[in-house]
């Protein structure tokens, strides 16, 4: 038994786990994928450490808008929220089913299930008034001019390829399902649940509704890890460590740091906004609100950085 | 408190639950259909009835194979078994919250949650070798041709609106996450599960995989109840009670029947193969195996029903 053995940990699984560049996206394709994500997962599961698995959704919930799309004068298209839904849906089921045959394969009597998760936003979130996250289809100038008029989509041309729609990336307030969630995990049920962020809601005098926003999925998965109590918050990518001055001639691992360290690079412009930077900031904010630790690091890697062999650690301080 | 109260029902919602006929099947008409479906079930909730519910998804599983094939020349069509995922999504996500937001509004403390949910059918079940189901859109003569050569579809011409895809629909075996259900019902949780009757997988060596099939979604609920060890089930379907001689001169209620009663009336040819009679035989098959007894009524006369004040009672016997 490991270290940290028992302990409950949110595996929260990159872009790179369930679609790799250059494939087609095909189903087999993501649950090879998944399978190969996952096999650290399984010595994690034998060791007895509760955990809470979740996922992105980017390319399944573009497939889904463009498919929306292609058929709007048929079927009538389902809004951003619902889509996502959808993707907690079939994901759920390629991650838990390929998750429970590995198991089956190496004598793990762990039990696994996938929850339909919601994150509530804030309404007044300044995102909401600055779109910026681009999903789905592009569109020709003409076209996107048509979709701004008739459906008050924000749109924007994206670097040449074409406009693309860009929607509101609020901050999760709470995971609605947390409770569920937390007794399942102390269960010792591995939970696959928040996937994409989670289907995003306000609160409103009628109740919950969903919103047609997106969710950045590491802030999701700290947010989950602080409202079930987890003890460490692992945020998988496609890097071993975490490097300063990455791709340039002094690039150096970073083994361990504080999450004031931490916070003081991302201020000095170390980690770029669209990758490393909000998974710095997920890990930091999850080690200042918890006091617990938090580990960046890559699939194959993830077992030994939790016994402190290898990965970047962010630790309290 | 009621009679029943503290005993565990599965739901089984009816088609007409989420969608109605002669609507387009918008996000928006699904959520209003869902209210008027969930309507006593809040009763239900204050009542303290441990509740799981189950539903269908033939529309929206429909539209989703609609949308694979016009966009298939840009993304990759996704097998009939992640459509059932995806819909498990949506409509668990839409079911949940609709019953969370009426739960507030009528002051029920009760937790909602919505499982993601295989469905275990032979390989060697008969229905591989014959598929009846039709799923998906139309074809012309010529394209079912091709289908057939390329794809290996099973295809036949739909009543001369076109050619249409047909899947075995096989008995489900069991439900995979009965254990988690059942806990979170005990537990109190309203559980959204085994929606369009789950998703269809076998095993294997390599372990479960999906195929591709469609599961009546009332054998699945009563395969739930098996399952989780429910006290009674309740089939909701479109009329309160079930009738002998439906829609002739001598139609006649039958508040009360035995299983055996039920199966010598099914043997007559009383209930029709595709509407009434896949819900007698669930309901029958339930008491048979359960010694519980079935309920089968519409939406409005549920919370009566169960007092046994309307809807048609299926008992041991």
């Amino acid at each position: 038994m490991m270290k940290n053995s028992g302990k409950t940990i949110v595996l929260a699984f990159g872009g790179n786990a369930i679609t790799r560049e250059g494939q087609k996206g095909t189903f087999p394709e993501q649950l090879a994928n998944i399978e190969v994500s996952c096999r650290d997962v399984v010595g994690l599961a034998r060791a007895g450490y509760r955990l809470a698995i979740t996922h992105g959704n980017g390319p399944q919930v573009g497939s889904l808008l463009i498919k929306n799309e292609l058929a709007k004068d048929v079927v009538p298209p389902m809004p951003l929220d619902v889509c996502v839904a959808n993707t907690q849906g079939s994901l759920g089921f390629g991650i838990q089913q390929t998750l429970q045959n590995m198991f089956t394969k190496a004598g793990v009597h762990r039990e696994t299930a996938a929850i339909i998760t919601r994150t509530e936003v804030d309404p007044h979130d300044e995102a909401f008034s600055r779109p910026t996250k681009p999903v789905g289809p592009f569109f020709s100038q003409e076209e996107a001019r048509e979709l701004m008029a008739e459906k008050g989509y924000a749109m924007r041309e994206d670097s040449g390829r074409g406009w693309r729609r860009v929607v509101p990336s609020p901050r999760p307030l709470a995971i609605l399902e947390k409770q569920v969630i937390k007794r399942l995990v102390e269960d010792a049920v591995i939970v696959v649940a928040v996937g994409g962020g989670g289907i995003p809601v306000v609160s409103g005098p009628e109740g919950y509704s969903g919103v047609e926003a997106v969710i950045d999925k590491d802030l999701a998965a700290q947010r989950l890890a602080l409202d079930i109590g987890a003890d460490m918050l692992a945020i998988l990518t496609g890097v071993p460590v975490v490097y300063l001055d990455f791709r340039k001639p002094a690039q150096r691992a970073l083994e361990r740091l504080t999450a004031s360290a931490a916070r003081k690079l991302l201020g000095a412009g170390q980690f770029p906004p669209g990758s490393m930077g909000p998974k710095i900031e997920a890990a930091a904010g999850f080690v200042e609100q918890s006091g617990g630790t938090a580990v960046i690091t890559d699939f194959a890697t993830l077992h030994a950085a939790l016994d402190g062999r290898g990965g970047t650690m962010i630790v309290s301080g």
